[in-house]
């Protein structure tokens, strides 16, 4: 079985990489650069695949940001400070970004005749981001099984599982956490510790009672 | 009502936007730029939205040509020469385009709050490629109506049209079809009338009892 995984360089992508090494398949990883204000998770993206010897391709979307722009992630927009699922991280939803990832993703996979890609949306994603819904991911695996004469599925074994789930899982395959990167405010090596990522980061690790390796800004108490 | 026309600058895009202006749409027009071989498509839809005086984009996914290598439109492989719908065509098949060209309008149509994305998918276009066929554009749209709260819907009316239907429409619209362009060589402005989409092209003037004022290269009669 071969296997794209999209690969933000998050923590839920990583343990997704290893998901699928761990189950035999031959796996490669892309990102993809939207022009993200968070782009150094590219970087970790990038850290992360050779970490486990895999091709690694970044998609060059990022001449895309003005078509993009109105979220937080694609403009100067403030990233709001506060919990993941507030009503207040609406602002940081790219639109249709999720499709946009996917439908690269499709057309990579059908080019290098992959069974399927790999996509870590999970449970706690729902409230705020209508594109990793359940419904959505499979609404869009039936058009891409539509869109070319070779068939492509959409893998998302975490579609059902909180944050912590997926950071126990990880630690059971001993992903590398101290490699992956979530803040949204991107703007160095240390995470702000406050963004709607990074507070979602923190509780992941806090409630699976795993060690954070991360390294937060000065202000916050890790 | 307020639609989102994608643009490619051929003859069939220039009649959908007619189409959506005679029926009192207020009208944008979106170009994509994937790196395609017959790029000079892009000049045309330019000069298509400005003779319409609507509002203009070209989302540039120039950098992708490298991942949707293996299509003779994103790579050295030479175009065929035949009938459009013949399997030789099938090399000039992007994999996943229509999927991303769409995932990009839907981004752009939430971005401005439009109602609708239009598509000139039709009837000719099915045995080549899978992601012009009606169940295709249904199941995408599917998952645009779930991938943001705000609801933008996919238009395709020519869907189940053969092009001559289209090319009727058009000339009953008075579309400047000398505007338009479709050679898949995408040389000069001079179409090479043996490709695929000028075979087709020309068949759809001849069938429907259209002037041609296309310009073709020297050596085939128009």
């Amino acid at each position: 079985m071969t296997t794209l995984v999209i690969l933000s360089g998050g923590m839920d992508s990583a343990v997704l990489l290893a998901h699928f090494l761990d189950a035999g398949h031959i796996v490669s990883a892309l990102s993809v650069d939207y022009g993200q204000r968070h782009r150094i998770e590219l970087e970790h993206a990038h850290a992360l695949a050779d970490y486990y010897r895999v091709p690694w391709e970044c998609a060059d979307l990022s001449a895309l940001r003005p078509l993009l722009a109105g979220s937080s992630q694609t403009s100067e927009v403030p990233v709001p400070y506060g919990h993941y699922a507030d009503a207040s991280m609406r602002v940081t939803v790219v639109p249709n970004r999720n499709m946009i990832l996917l439908a690269v993703a499709g057309a990579k996979a059908i080019g290098m005749a992959a069974d399927q890609i790999a996509y870590a949306a999970h449970a706690g994603d729902h409230p705020i981001y209508p594109d990793c819904r359940p419904e959505f991911v499979d609404a869009l695996e039936a058009a891409l099984l539509l869109a070319d004469w070779q068939q492509v599925r959409i893998a998302r074994p975490f579609i059902r599982w909180t944050k912590a789930e997926i950071c126990t899982r990880g630690a059971g395959l001993r992903v590398p956490f101290e490699l992956t990167y979530s803040c949204y405010e991107g703007r160095s090596d240390r995470h702000c510790g406050r963004c709607g990522t990074c507070v979602e980061r923190r509780e992941a690790f806090t409630l699976a009672r795993v060690p954070d390796p991360t390294r937060y800004a000065a202000e916050v108490s890790a």
